[in-house]
């Protein structure tokens, strides 16, 4: 039976932006897993490689396991209820894959999962920690919080991501045309694989688009002004950069 | 003229929640200019001091001028309208002051904020150095993301801030009410002065909070449940801590 399980916000990659309780909690683990997406997030496999290199070095001995991603089913790209349950049924074989690896372990090992950003933003391991519970528990849990993309985004902006006395939402590039209103207040849209915002400039040409890409990490991009005006060269850049990496991770933030 | 402001998300003044980068920006600022709110906020002066000792130590000649905060005139409290117009009036009267404090400091001079969790959330000190680089400028301006309240309370609770798919809405006491529907997804309260989630309990009864106060502090208090069973004891609760410690800083997730 394992002992702790440790669930590290580890920011965007830049060590910079990792806290020192953050820091702090990477050098108490002795397994780190790790989620191997295939070929094409193989780079962010090493931004994690390398933070734990930076912050743990030799002071204290930790293996890394890369457990290989169940593909996720087809559904889980068609409407918002299949999409719920498609991701159900992946968390459930990720929790298996995790659970197969964990049950092996030494008794009273820490096992640390670093997460991208924080782990309140979009992301499954408290889920998949919870069921781990379940399955190979029990062990105590602690959650360090990280520096979120919608954080950095703002920061690198030099803005608030929310205006005086108005609201912020933060939304997916899945449910942004049929929730967006002015009336939401600043809308923060993550998981967005085609700039959904596209949609929105004919209705609302005068919003302002704060968009980021890479953020934190060497390759980042900024952008930003009147929507109606930067979709465009927001599209083909997008595109031309997700060529060029293989990969693109952005985030950005509309506000009326 | 001065060369440089940082603005320094410092987390919510526990030092495991300040970021490398945070740490590094504190030891090159010159002079910090912190607000002071008068007694009531005398403990959250204290806890910036304290974080500059710790990150700065002897390592870097710094001083702190505690700016006094103008009063918000009456009509702040009135509606939204007023609101924004009253918490402009008050940013204008920061603005001077502050402004006459960095016309005095000596040629090149770092100035730094120190931002209470992240300057995106709820912060006014980004529009104030907007609006000082018109007064005192040309200066470059830095912006060092912080761990916010609602990231801590998440990561305390160990739970996500969105549910599979859906949004996260970031609200205030003061809209919440007329705002609230179970279609913005989870609802994060800031700046409530009574719990105004109270009137949601009729018609939402099976809304569970997630509430923490003084969060990353030595008083730190957690409390969750469904919020028609907890809602009385938390409004005692909160009544008697704020009798206790003189403030209360508390928000809360609202998860349908
Ligand atoms: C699965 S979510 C994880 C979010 C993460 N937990 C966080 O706190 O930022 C992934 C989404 O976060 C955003 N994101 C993550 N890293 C980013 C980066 N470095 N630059 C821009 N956006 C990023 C993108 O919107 C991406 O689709
Ligand atoms: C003016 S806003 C500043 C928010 C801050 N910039 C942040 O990122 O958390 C103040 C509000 O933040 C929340 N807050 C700040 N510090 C807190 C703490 N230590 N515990 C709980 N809530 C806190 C409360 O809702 C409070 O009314």
């Amino acid at each position: 039976m394992i002992s702790t399980v440790q669930v590290i916000g580890i920011g965007t990659g830049d060590p910079g932006l990792v806290t020192y309780e953050a820091a702090a909690a990477l050098r108490e683990v002795d397994v780190f897993l790790v989620a191997d997406k295939g070929d094409a997030k193989a780079d962010l496999v090493e931004a994690r490689r390398a933070l734990c290199e930076h912050f743990i070095g030799d002071s204290h001995p930790y293996r890394f396991i890369e457990v290989p991603d169940p593909k996720r089913g087809p559904d889980a790209e068609r409407d918002s209820t299949a999409y719920g349950a498609g991701v159900r049924d992946w968390h459930a074989a990720r929790v298996a894959a995790y659970a197969a690896i964990i049950d092996q372990l030494p008794e009273g090992s820490t096992v640390g999962f670093l997460v991208w950003g924080d782990p309140a933003f979009y992301d499954s391991t408290l889920r998949i920690v919870d069921a781990l519970r379940e399955t190979s528990g029990p062990f105590e849990v602690r959650v360090h919080p990280g520096i979120s993309a919608p954080q950095l985004l703002a920061a690198r902006h030099a803005i608030p991501l929310n205006r005086i006395g108005t609201s912020i939402h933060v939304t997916t590039g899945r449910r942004l045309v049929q929730e967006y209103s002015p009336d939401l207040g600043d809308v923060v849209v993550m998981l967005d694989g085609h700039l959904a915002c596209r949609d929105l400039v004919d209705q609302h040409p005068d919003l302002t688009i704060y968009w980021g890409a890479y953020l934190g990490g060497p390759a980042e991009v900024l952008r930003s002004g009147r929507l109606a005006e930067v979709i465009d060269e927001l599209v083909a850049l997008r595109a031309e950069l997700r060529e060029q990496h293989g990969w693109v991770m952005d985030t950005y933030l509309l506000r009326p």
